[in-house]
């Protein structure tokens, strides 16, 4: 199965990492690519022009968030996110099981779906995998999620772990069908989503019933939760060997900049994450030498950029000082210009592994670059 | 007296209005001018580039809240003002008398100065009219401002009116001339204020004298306060009298867009006010057709620009239903983009007013305006 105007081209390898294009109906996205994390259909602090003007080239979106306010009706009279928002290049939004799992502590799954109190109002709503389709066809983005379960499994040795990894992978197969039967929209691509917890066979097996199903791309889901690097690693090897070659795969919600450079040598192509936004609204920034906690009162008098080696319009125009002093006054510039340098950070990272996996010389961009941010 | 790199020339006038240009060392100004209010050394939420692209020509900062953070040898050390915010055009700096006043319940003013309670740490401070110049020297700003005591004088008609007027004129007398006494910088030019309370005699006599200290241009202080229209025209005429015509002349803090407009046509240069800012985080926007409240239901679904008349980068790509949603959810994206375009509204029409007075229609701009705004 394709979506109407969805394509995607690998043209370059090294080992497992690729780079290729990623085709939507609302443009191009060079992979691997970085999506910075629009939970109201707003990155905090910045418009669609700004998102432009660093690089971004795919924009993601909280279908939760969007449900409750203003809703999918209203984004779709609209004009769907692109018209709603202002950013017409290409979206991607969750299917809202995560998110509804995790700030609800009165969430209970079902085979139905998700019933969870609503952070708006307090009344009961569920979330179904035909009701997510929904919600995201009105929402229109490029690509839609399925419905998962997001369950913690805890740790592999645990008792019961094995088990409730099965159960998740399996409930989320099914809710896999049920999602790929209620779609409608020719034009919006879907993507499953890998489970299996920590267990690399239970990965493999979700992996290969997921592509059986058949979708536009796939993701792997319930990872970033404190597993050990080496471990996600295998994981995601293990799996992506089930997926098909030719689709887009989607690492969900990950992670530090070494995270993404990990991602990218075992073949993932997408990927997501608040850290960036968030961080920086908290005065960590990321450079080409390692974190820097911008608050820090060694930081009030120094006249240099937050990174001398980025291009972004926050070192163009801005000293570590007055972002110290922005952050610290709880200026909203201050959360606008750490984010942009941040995401810039992440946007640029992932341009230049593109362009040292061209190059095949991937593999020493990743070891130089983990290098410089250790010493 | 003139500061160094600092004039200003009148090319057209129309009745009162006047036409013109403020030539300080770090650019020119065409004035009627609208600063924005960068309180911290940030207009909240607008970079440099931003205020450049809206047509910003001259900012203003707080004194006050500069001196308690980062403090001014902190902005000394990063080049001022210039250097600290990169902000490069013209900065005007008022003289924290105001802000010390209105934000300490505890400010106790004597001859020497204004004692009061630090809004940062609780110790007792003092500003006097020579360290508000010295404070004012070290940021650096093109234009400082003349410590003036900031007293409620009330109602004209109340007992004792007329006797606290005076005493604040005589006070804020020789508290200009301790300032021009104490200002060192020859590259800085040095604004006295005009007081008297909502006495025409005494706004008469307190031009009078401060002009004869001689100062680099002149304020109206002790105004927007409550006092009806008509009446803060005619002590602003009054004054306006009894100030040399080659100064240029300020009203600080005033106000909405038709107050702009009645202080243009009363011969006033210089306009500072928080309104556009603080009104635009509230959802009060200001169009060509009268004050939008976009928080309201109407615009839930509504695709239009806040003003279609508006060229701001706010009205150009983004919808009243996209604003509501963001400012709905406290998102600070919406404050960014409601002050982009309040900012350009004031903007905008101060430089449509100059056009105006340059073509000799002012008078029918005015009162177009006003019956636009008010049907």
């Amino acid at each position: 199965m394709r979506a109407a105007g969805f394509a995607f081209t690998v043209h370059a390898r090294e080992g497992d990492a690729r780079a290729g294009t990623l085709s939507t109906p609302h443009g191009d996205v060079p992979t691997p690519a970085f999506m910075p994390v629009a939970t109201y259909g707003a990155v905090r602090g910045l418009e669609a022009a700004t998102l432009a003007a660093i690089g971004a080239r795919i924009v993601l979106a909280n279908t939760y968030h969007l449900h409750e306010r203003p809703g999918e009706a209203v984004v779709a009279r609209l004009g769907g996110l692109h018209g709603f928002t202002g950013w017409r290049g290409p979206w991607l939004t969750d299917s809202g099981g995560y998110q509804v799992t995790s700030l609800s502590d009165r969430a209970v799954v079902d085979e139905s779906g998700v019933t969870f109190a609503s952070a708006r109002d307090g009344t009961r709503r569920k979330l179904t995998p035909e009701g997510v389709v929904a919600i995201q066809e009105a929402l229109g983005p490029d690509i839609a999620m399925t419905l998962d379960e997001c369950r913690p499994i805890g740790d592999p040795a645990e008792s019961g772990a094995r088990e409730r990894a099965e159960q998740t992978l399996e409930r989320t197969l099914r809710w896999a069908q049920r999602s790929r039967d209620a779609r409608t929209r020719p034009d919006q691509a879907l993507f499953g989503i890998v489970q299996g917890g920590p267990f690399p066979a239970l990965r493999a097996r979700s992996a290969a019933a997921t592509a059986a199903i058949g979708f536009d791309g796939y993701a792997h889901g319930g990872l970033g939760l404190g597993e050990p690097p080496a471990r996600r690693a295998e994981l995601v090897a293990i799996a992506n060997a089930a997926l098909p070659e030719a689709a887009p795969r989607y690492l969900m919600g990950l992670g530090r900049p070494e995270d993404l450079l990990a991602g990218v040598a075992g073949g993932i192509d997408l990927f997501d994450c608040v850290l960036p936004t968030r961080n920086g609204r908290h005065g960590v920034l990321f450079t080409s030498e390692g974190v820097l906690r911008i608050k820090n009162a060694r930081f009030r008098d120094d006249p240099a950029p937050l990174d001398p080696d980025c291009d972004c319009p926050t070192c163009a125009a801005h000293s570590r000082a007055y972002l110290r002093h922005l952050l610290q006054e709880n200026e909203i510039l201050g959360a606008r210009l750490a984010s942009i340098h941040n995401l810039r950070f992440y946007l640029a990272l992932l341009e230049e592994a593109r362009t040292a996996i061209e190059a095949g010389r991937f593999a020493t961009f990743r070891r130089n670059f983990e290098v410089r941010i250790a010493s």
